[in-house]
């Protein structure tokens, strides 16, 4: 089973207060980076929300860009690199490879669901701010990995033949990412139905699993 | 096949030079609300990016609102009713109903580039514009008559039935919408593959055929 995908916080020795503090903080940017967006998030507004004056955000992350890279480097891409680990320690089987992606990507989000709204602003629109740091960093941890595990299973007939398995990676983060990025629309079309979380893992594993299939 | 999918310009008399000017400022309006966003786009940014003044736009349109108004009955709802109406005149085996779904909407967005971003930033995004449009008026003539028909489909034995009637819907407009919203990214990652149109609407059709196989 895949691991709880808390975003990392101290580890090792006791938080000190301040630490504390400024998780809290990292936290709160974190969710308006998500919810309005990063351009449209001013430390003001931050420190605001959080009950402290902009000169504290200030001095634990100095500007709004230090601010946002702070995001990026410790709540972001750990969440990634926790599932890129995943991925490599599973075995060459495409099909539990996608088990494995589904599963992790799916708690990952359900304990942290500040990241499909943040993933549809600032990756999946244009102009977004992390787009860049999508292509640079993800690009080699995920995205290049599946496409050439799913290569080389094809290539020994462990795929179905007639997938693109760049393409295969594309599809798949579509079906486990739109499910969450679109849920209160979805839900809302479809009369709030009776669709937990498991159900829902289990839906996309039983489409992406019979579609793989040779 | 399905029609080109052209968004829909005056039909049937020639039209006036007003006519004619009216939908060019529409198209770039609608160019700006889907690139620029809806609401960073002002009357007079638009007006000068087609080198009128805000009055004349004013004069057609009204005001920003009755703009953005006319782009979704005049450019969008047509395009989802055109859509709406091949998948009404498609027969009740889901395959082909997926077929269906999966062409027309590659030769819209194929014909109407604008589609991915507007979608994105407008119904995907938190706060997105068009959200409440979706659910009120798209929701009957597309994501629900398919719910329905996959339904009965795996109703009567002819849908994989480990599948979820409606998260089916939702998979299908992920595997079909994502890799046109994010064709610049996958494009960055895989070092610009030599996929074109066809090959995409393939790929595409194999995983979901064959995942809902019986």
């Amino acid at each position: 089973m895949p691991k709880a995908h808390k975003a990392r916080r101290t580890a090792g020795r006791p938080a000190s207060h301040q630490q504390v503090q400024r998780d809290q903080l990292l936290d709160l940017a974190t969710q308006a980076f998500a919810h309005t967006g990063i351009k449209a998030s001013s430390l003001r507004m931050i420190a605001e929300s959080a009950g402290v004056t902009p000169a504290l955000l200030n001095y634990y992350f100095g500007n709004k860009q230090q601010l946002v890279d702070a995001m990026v480097e410790e709540r972001f891409l750990p969440l990634v690199q926790e599932i890129a680990e995943e991925l490599r320690s599973t075995d060459d089987d495409p099909q539990r490879l996608v088990r494995t992606f589904v599963r992790s990507m799916s708690e990952m989000v359900r304990h942290n669901p500040w990241i499909p709204p943040l993933w549809v602003r600032e990756i999946l629109c244009e102009g977004g701010l992390l787009r860049a740091q999508l292509t640079t960093r993800i690009a080699p941890m995920v995205p290049l990995l599946l496409a050439q595990r799913f290569a080389s299973a094809q290539a020994r007939g462990a795929l179905n033949p007639t997938l693109d398995p760049r393409l295969l990676v594309v599809s798949l983060i579509g079906v486990t990412m739109l499910p969450y990025a679109a849920e209160s629309i979805w839900r809302g079309i479809f009369a709030n139905p009776e669709v937990g979380h498991e159900a829902l893992v289990n839906h996309t594993l039983a489409l992406m699993e019979r579609g793989m299939e040779v």
